[in-house]
């Protein structure tokens, strides 16, 4: 015999004689796992209300940290937006029913259509699949976008939230709210580092000198002492990332058998939906009257 | 007045003629923001609810999938179970008041004390913070186990949920039920696996042989016809994967100066708390009754 | 000292020999309380999402016995049917932010406009205050309708629930539900009853009869065996009860003071709004065409 | 065809000719319901969390008006508090697994036990059902305690709310919550009514003498200028009303049938559990150690 007296499962006493296989451990396993199933009563219902755009929004973690230790150029780093865009992308291609997605800063949006049933819609599955398939390919895709230079010294982490809105015009406001906030921080990010940068102040003297200071006042800044046009900086910083499905007709050159056994080669146009970034203003209609499609009719 | 006609507000066509540094738009940027922001007001409240144990569960995302792609051994592959592990050990380092985790397979469940206040208790940014932590490491920690001979394909994913525990019983029967699944799970797998790859049946023959079978018959096929005793198998396999925090003293040699100048090597010794793994039953008494410092009084 | 050692505080034996003004439990009942007042957080917000309909509808709690009890005539009692609407009309009254009500048998469901901020918009305080001042006016109300001849026995009670709805499709579409509950129901009600009432059968022979009918079965019964044209038969039993505000010019004649003194009567005229019924279809466009101030538009 | 062409089906205009029982409104009537049944899908669960204490919370609403209305002794009155026990009494009795009741003031608690599964544990179901069954009962049995002096002059209402409690611990602080501000509340009261009462004081007055008073000061007060013991005032008033099911034997006397026909007289004794009130304090152990059944254990 192998073991001794003491097979001993579970913390209860099972002492099993000659061979281990009728050991009343092995036997009432599944009995022992059904005893215990009731915890599953615990979970609750969160699913979310139908009719409404599910967005679920990420936001990076310590990011202030994660920067300086990463090396990111100030005040915006174009390796660091590649990425994010790159990982948003990802999240768009592996999850469905998102129908857009918006991105600024380390902050990630994604809007899952209304009548989208993915899911069974439980927020608690929703978000935490968008932020693992988000994080994983942050890692995935860093050398794509940072190369051998920069390798990346530790797994970085994003948490995330659902919000629910019910119409079109809550929807749309959502990601105006991100954009206004993407034009806001980016126009002080652009004049405090060009103050600091070219400027020669220290961080301090630039946090002083924009005290109280309004948009206009940062133009000003730029225009006059730095010969800046604030308006002709890049737009994917000034409006950030906006990802949405669009179909395209491709065209691809196939080798196909012909009735009488000869190969011929033929063109095959089908259309295939990709992902397509865009660095626009969402605020006004003209976005939407553009892609009359993103959006589901509110009276549905 | 300064700029030209076309200078609108709203996020529309902005050209200014001039200089852009008046433009109403970016005066009025921050009153457009605040036009918006009213959306945050659709955020719910997702407290979880006081006194509870929080418990966060991860469970990879078409895994079945991924496993054939990336070769994983059958029916268990130490490397996948290392990275599970040290993926749950990046989680339990960076994210405060998780008192045990427990993993097998392809899952990982988080618990978070009681008395618990991180991230105000707030479901969807725990989860969030979990699922995000462990995906991140899971991709960056993905060499040190696979080595080079198998590189990682492509980003994978897990889902997440939180489940409430308001007593000590309820903690104990969950992890006790996924322990329990462990059990059933290991042992169906190992025979069948063993049925496949040393007794030449087909995956559709051994899944017909095993069908009815209980624990006890399982046993017997692995021990008369392939002189397999279960009982010896890896703990790591039939148990699953307990991480908790332990106490060590650590003495280490520093260099210090004395007061005269001199330098002097002097040992230092510090209690450390780090993650320890266990692959022990879960399921009685005598692994909390060693460990009483992990749950917290249920009078309290 | 002034009070005797058994004057212990902790909500304990307190025998104050001489005289109880410096008892220490009275004495530090403020700090007492504080000390208990950990527990109100505990509670969780229940929020109603914004820019949503908000519908609480109530339904009677075995009113199949209670109508049994108070001899309700079958198969609708006109009496009962007024006590509610009476009492769905106490609620309105009583709660702002009701748009419509619509009732049938012995359930009553109210509307609070998409932008109430009611209550914090808080559903636990909505339905219970309209589930109690609906319950607390159908007992007031209740001899209003019937008289001494039917006392009430006991007070009954209704449970209740809230739903929200996005859209105004969604909100229309929950109503016409509830109306075209009320059809099959009455139809149903109405040719079993006849067929009992009239035709001499049983109950039971009755249920039998009706097996499997459709609705033109049912009229057809009604119509060639009894001479009843369905069509006929009163409004506020085929379509429900729906409850809105109305707006309505009221002219008064006041005693007024003239400057010299004099007194004159004076036709004062001023809008008011109060509670209409009406027993109409509210699945076709004509109702809502007709009283367009109901609804808010989607797109806010 | 039998019926005129205006016979249109969707809830629209229905005039049918020759006889209305063909109509195809009718016919479809089931279909037209089903064609709106979604609508049930926009209901959420809100099953409470197993294994925690549900309490439901009652408030009177606008109950100074209220009181003030039905001139209401001040600073308490006797009948006002009768009545919302026997209103608490009738919830005990219709509601299953209400294990305690606390109320003072205009406000009652009721506490369904930790292992309940009436309703389901629906929140939003055990609220409503206790707001209405509470409040209809307040008007049932407002005669009962007022009497013909003091009529009802409008029906009344109380919200409500759920809060959950997951240990014995949790749910013994929140009724010595509620006692305390019972306490706190009274003998403010108390000293305030009888400032204005017999110390001639208006009420201002009496609030500015009060203000920044501590409890041993109240009593100071009442004693030295008044000659009133707060501590031997009426244990309703400083302790509440405490509701909790007591078994009684009950003996019976019954006529019984001989075997040899005779009729004989037979005590009959049997256990009847019965709602019991309690004015003592529940803040110290001694109540719940004389009343061991009342919670569960918190180890379950």
């Amino acid at each position: 015999m192998l073991f001794g007296k003491a097979c001993i499962f579970g913390g209860r006493a099972r002492y099993c004689v000659v061979k281990p296989l009728a050991c009343l451990f092995t036997t009432s396993s599944n009995m022992a796992k059904s005893k215990f199933e009731y915890v599953r009563n615990f979970e609750t219902d969160d699913t979310c209300l139908r009719n409404c755009y599910i967005v679920v929004r990420l936001d990076g973690r310590n990011f202030h940290k994660f920067t300086e230790q990463h090396k990111f150029a100030k005040p915006n780093d174009n390796r660091a937006l590649g990425l994010m865009s790159r990982s948003a992308r990802s999240v768009m291609e592996e999850l469905e029913d998102i129908v857009i997605a918006y991105g600024q800063s380390d902050e990630f949006s994604f809007v899952f259509k209304r009548t989208s049933t993915w899911f069974k819609r439980r927020a608690s599955k929703l978000m935490t699949h968008v932020a693992s398939q988000f994080s994983s390919s942050y890692v995935f895709y860093w050398k794509e976008f940072f190369g051998e230079d920069q390798p990346l010294l530790y797994p970085p982490s994003f948490d995330g939230r659902v919000v629910l809105y019910p119409s079109n015009r809550n929807l749309k406001d959502y990601l105006s709210w991100r954009q206004a906030d993407c034009h806001v921080n980016n126009l002080y990010n652009t004049v405090f580092w060009t103050l600091v940068q070219k400027g020669g102040l220290t961080t301090a003297q630039a946090e002083e000198r924009l005290k109280g200071t309004l948009a206009a006042d940062k133009n000003e800044i730029l225009f006059s002492e730095f010969n800046i046009n604030y308006n002709t900086e890049p737009a994917v910083l000034k409006k950030g990332t906006t990802l949405i499905w669009e179909k395209r007709d491709e065209t691809v050159t196939k080798r196909m058998k012909l009735p009488n056994a000869e190969e011929k080669e033929v063109a095959v146009t089908r259309s295939r939906r990709r992902v397509q970034a865009h660095h626009c203003d969402v605020i006004g209609e003209q976005f939407w009257e553009e892609h009359p499609d993103i959006l589901e009719d509110d009276n549905c």
